[in-house]
């Protein structure tokens, strides 16, 4: 593989900030990494909307970023990875990487009882795309549990998270998947592992919680490594961020979703 | 006026679902009237995005409508009201009603301190709307206290409404706005009536809330009387839904909002 294969960008995109926590975990582990990141803020939410508006809003940032060169793409959206990640692997010639079949493999290796639980926006629940995956690599039988958290969004936004307003939330939300007894629970929406801490509080320690950002960046990981395509041993990088709509909030919530400061962000008019 | 005229509908356009709060006002108080809703469910919501894209999705909900043969616009969305109002009115020939106006005048009316409180989303309280249009329209000197209250849109939505967790959530949001000594408070987003019974709970029975769908019911009923556009006395009357995008949460929520039976959508594609 050349040089100039290596250096081309891995790309990422998300309906707005939620992706931050894969391109913090991205970030983490490969960090010879060149990354373009696109955040359809214009656009976002996609939890709430139809598989076909996901869809051809999931098209339309996969052309952004394959204008942008990048040699993999990473759809940092349970809603857009529920809906739009076979469509884009069947179109795209560059490998292709979702959150979901990441975050359904590690549940599969943790559980020991066979039941798990899974939490969403509506679209991802309503999708049943953790459930489908799931089964199909599962060669054991098992109880899957689903609920959508519809709230859990706005309240990581807020940066309630350790709010006990967001506990009281979660336990209303909760309820029913600890009476399961589930034990293990995926964090199917790219906003939870901020409300992590608290999640973890309202289930008991013995529920393993699955972190599809964490999960993702491995599979990044294993697929460059395997395809030679590994950008490794340089010491500068390039992250790029752009969105479809100009927005302060992204900004401020991204500093913190990120864990660092945030740098510049460009807007670019797709929608 | 030709009969023709008045048969015409009323077009109503909102980012989704908040505008059938204004919606059921309209319909309560002009029920010889033909409406014609469209909710920018594609897009949705308008709260957290910025000036330019919400006036180009303001600009295109305008479009279809007016292909509707409308005799009057509304804006029945805080946020669109705010940003894209004047713009909507320089370039439309029909009249067009927003809900930040209404909302003000009946505030002024209502206030004897001179101290007026004002919640919505992000982009509204950002847009500073109510604050131009209060004193703009004011003769005396006022007081102005404003706070965004992000969490409200989806618990409206989740149909929390009476639940403890709202009235909690509301007693923090709200907390500020209490210590001011406001007389009046502005629901200035079309879902938050939804909340109105927790949010009077938080303030206390002294202070006025004042409910924009309301008022700008009774403004769209003064503009149609003035100019001879009132459809009375007939005994059917058509209302229809148009959504951008397919969406079962609309239907759902929206029989709620609407406090009736909802009637057959139709999805178009103007995004």
């Amino acid at each position: 593989m050349t040089e100039k294969t290596t250096n081309q960008a891995i790309g990422i995109f998300d309906s707005g900030i939620g992706g931050l926590t894969v391109l913090k975990e991205i970030m983490n582990l490969l960090c010879g990494e060149n990354i373009v990141y696109l955040g359809d803020t214009a656009r976002v939410p996609y939890g709430t909307k139809s598989r076909r508006t996901v869809r051809k809003y999931a098209e339309s940032n996969s052309n952004f970023l394959l204008s942008k060169n990048i040699k993999l793409l990473v759809v940092a959206c349970n809603t857009a990875s529920a809906y739009a990640i076979e469509m884009l692997k069947e179109n795209l010639t560059i490998p292709v990487v979702g959150v979901v079949e990441p975050g359904a493999r590690r549940a599969l290796e943790l559980t020991v009882k066979g039941k798990i639980g899974i939490i969403g926006t509506q679209a991802t629940i309503k999708s049943s795309s953790y459930e489908k995956k799931l089964r199909q690599i599962c060669s054991f039988p098992i109880d899957i549990y689903s609920k959508p958290c519809p709230l859990f969004v706005p309240l990581a936004e807020e940066g309630w998270e350790n709010d006990e307003t967001t506990f009281l939330v979660a336990e209303k939300y909760l309820a029913e998947l600890k009476k399961s007894e589930i034990d293990v629970l995926i964090l199917g929406c790219t906003h939870y592992p901020i409300l992590k801490n608290t999640i973890a509080r309202v289930m008991g320690e013995e529920i393993r919680l699955v972190d599809s950002a964490e999960e993702t960046a491995k599979q990044t990981e294993r697929i460059l490594r395997t395809r030679g395509l590994l950008r490794e041993g340089s010491k500068t990088r390039d992250i790029s961020f752009y969105l479809t709509d100009d927005s302060e909030t992204f900004t401020s919530i991204a500093s913190r979703f990120l864990g660092r400061p945030m740098e510049k962000t460009e807007v670019v008019d797709i929608v």
